[in-house]
């Protein structure tokens, strides 16, 4: 008999018909013998419903407080549904809020983080035989006040709780099949991966791949909890995320991903001075812009060029707040660019082969597309694109690492 | 510096705009120099909606703590939305749910009954002069399981913080005026009651008054809460529910109250034998068939007629069950008419003047009207006539005992 979580997202849970659908594979679970918690999101459409509902009162951001109150009803509504169809089944099955499971966080609300999970009423439903059925994304602070974790919370409540039960596995359902080498929208030979280690899925998630949050990676790698992403909508086995000593093969380039969603600002002539970039970036965090990659040129004259990435939807503002913060510092130029991408190679064998940054530099002249940026990390290459090359990219990167490579790739985008 | 307590309905807080007007009704309420907790119910149409989300699963009656965990999210967003709007004018707020402000109940799921309110909490929140924005409805048992108190429960939520905190008003916000002599869509002549005392309240309530729920009223007048039912439309004063010592005129009738939800089933020929009643009840208890009236003829040869009302859409059943169970003991006949009302009078002064439903029933003989059951307590006479003669018996009535009574009369219907 095993302990398995599940996790099941907002499309999984979207309407009665899916839920009986869930209901019915985590009764298929018990009937295999296995003792199963069930976390789950909100239905999908739901939270954005109840964020509409505060934003409908007018003016200003909605307070943080009473904004997870009103949030955290949407797992509420889908445990009990949840429960209920799982009785129906003739399974017993009961519903607990973050607050009746004891997930227990620190005070930042609409981000906060989990601090302990109370596992004594989740262990004494299991060893009754009942199903645990647990609203992801809430708990309470210290002094009961309701919080959430943000965005994609769920799978980081999942993770907690396998983590918390000492669980044999973490099945995160969603509505692909698993971890592939890279999009098999854009790219017709993507493969699904078997296993990818913990460190190759957190550069991935970070690099543009949707299929798990990168948070509750992170959370996983450190408490050794293995994950299982997988469809609820067939039976077929997902990918593993596991520890990079159980990933059998490790390729020098197991997944290709991209970020269309990208737009790149240049300051030139900027005075080389320490805290010129400290000067340039805190009124865009100020701001709520995040900067992903920064580079900055060599110094030539005492001035300097600063070249870095935001979110496309934040281009305009962005630049904006640059330009006048470089005014103020008496900066040559300020220019941008809101249609580029990123596109990324990741592999743990990057780590033992030389050269691979080179070869796909070659890949991407072949093709005749220029490189703007690059960063690099010990597991990943990213270059920053022309947006209408990323397609021509992907592909051609795919080709080059992961369909000539030998043996089983390993990533996704 | 007094201690108020307000609850609003459903109504009070249907949308963003309802709400605004409520979070100013508040604010004004501590810029008098007051202390303000409020308990506000579900938007409405939302408790609808959460139920039809249980149904929607299919097949059978939810099951009750799971329904309760759906339900109790209704008020949750309300008192977050509420706090929200009342924080946006400046002042501070802060909303509970029913766990949060440790309103403990009984575990009778979808019909708890409340055991005691926490109130170190509330205290705390409103000696920093803060409002506390509280879940009516709701509660949790000793376990921590969510409760629910059943419809209309708000104000028995809201009657409990009140005791709880000794308040020295509780307010209940609705969408009329407060307490009339009797309905004035149907009797031009209604008047608004000052005051009007607890025990006449429950009878009206209990007769067919929307305006409080009858438990409630109990529940005020048990720990001597002192009720004001008003508009959250209009600033006029409503209507004071008190003691009976503090109802200054007791008039012989103060309302004139009716039920048109009515049908009539009249057993024939029962044999009156020790234990006959529970053998035509029990069945329909067992159906969830609420029995109103009951009249037992005087017996004859060992035989008896008897008859009693039920609301009018459990009509068809129990006739169905009543058919079966006489046809079980023997009695000649059965039969019912769906189409009945019961029109009552109410008031105080009923208990020291003799006569009073003599008069009743001389005024609706001279209209022709034919009465066919009576039902009396200390307070009110009921009778049950033809629906049809329903207005033109109120009205025939307020004209004899309220208009043409002196003074301030006391109903509503």
């Amino acid at each position: 008999m095993a302990l398995v979580v599940q996790k099941y997202g907002g499309t999984s849970v979207g309407d009665p018909d899916r839920i009986r659908n869930v209901a019915r594979r985590v009764v298929e679970t018990v009937k295999q013998g296995h003792r199963v918690a069930v976390v789950v999101s909100a239905m999908s459409g739901e939270t954005d419903r109840l964020v509409g509902l505060a934003h409908d009162l007018g003016g200003e951001v909605p307070e943080p407080r009473e904004l997870d109150v009103i949030l955290s009803t949407g797992e509420q509504v889908t445990i009990a549904l949840l429960a209920m169809a799982i009785g129906r089944l003739g399974q017993p099955a009961r519903s607990f809020t973050g607050a009746q499971m004891g997930m227990r966080t620190d005070t930042a609300h609409n981000r906060a983080r989990i601090e302990s999970v109370d596992t004594r009423i989740l262990r004494e439903t299991l060893e009754r035989g009942h199903v645990a059925v647990l609203a992801g994304f809430q708990g309470t602070d210290d002094d009961g006040n309701i919080t959430t974790l943000g965005r994609g919370g769920s799978d980081t409540s999942a993770v907690a709780v396998a983590a918390a039960l000492g669980a044999d596995v973490c099945e995160i359902y969603t509505d692909v099949e698993g971890v592939f080498t890279s999009d098999p929208r854009m790219v017709p030979t993507a493969r699904k991966l078997e296993r990818v280690s913990y460190d190759e899925m957190i550069e991935m998630a970070s690099l543009g791949a949707k299929v798990l949050q990168i948070r509750s990676v992170r959370f996983a790698m450190r408490y050794g909890v293995k994950l299982h992403v997988r469809s609820s909508f067939t039976d077929t086995t997902g990918t593993w995320v596991v520890p990079e000593e159980q990933v059998m093969e490790q390729l020098v380039v197991s997944g290709v991903t991209y970020n269309r969603n990208e737009a790149k600002i240049r300051v030139r002539g900027v005075r080389d001075v320490p805290g010129i970039a400290a000067r340039v970036f805190s009124p865009l965090a100020q701001e709520g812009v995040v900067v992903d990659m920064i580079i900055q040129n060599l110094s030539q004259d005492g001035a300097t060029d600063l070249t870095f990435t935001v979110p496309r939807d934040a281009f305009k503002r962005a630049l904006e707040v640059t330009r006048t913060t470089c005014g103020e510092l008496g900066a040559a130029d300020v220019d941008g660019d809101p249609n580029v991408a990123k596109v990324s190679i990741v592999g743990l064998g990057m780590k033992d082969h030389a050269g691979v940054a080179t070869r796909m530099f070659q890949v991407l002249a072949d093709e005749g597309i220029n490189i703007q940026l690059i960063s690099t990390s010990e597991i990943k290459v990213s270059v920053v694109i022309e947006e209408k090359y990323t397609e021509l990219a992907v592909r051609a990167l795919h080709d080059e690492f992961v369909d000539a490579g030998a043996g089983e790739p390993v990533a996704e985008s």
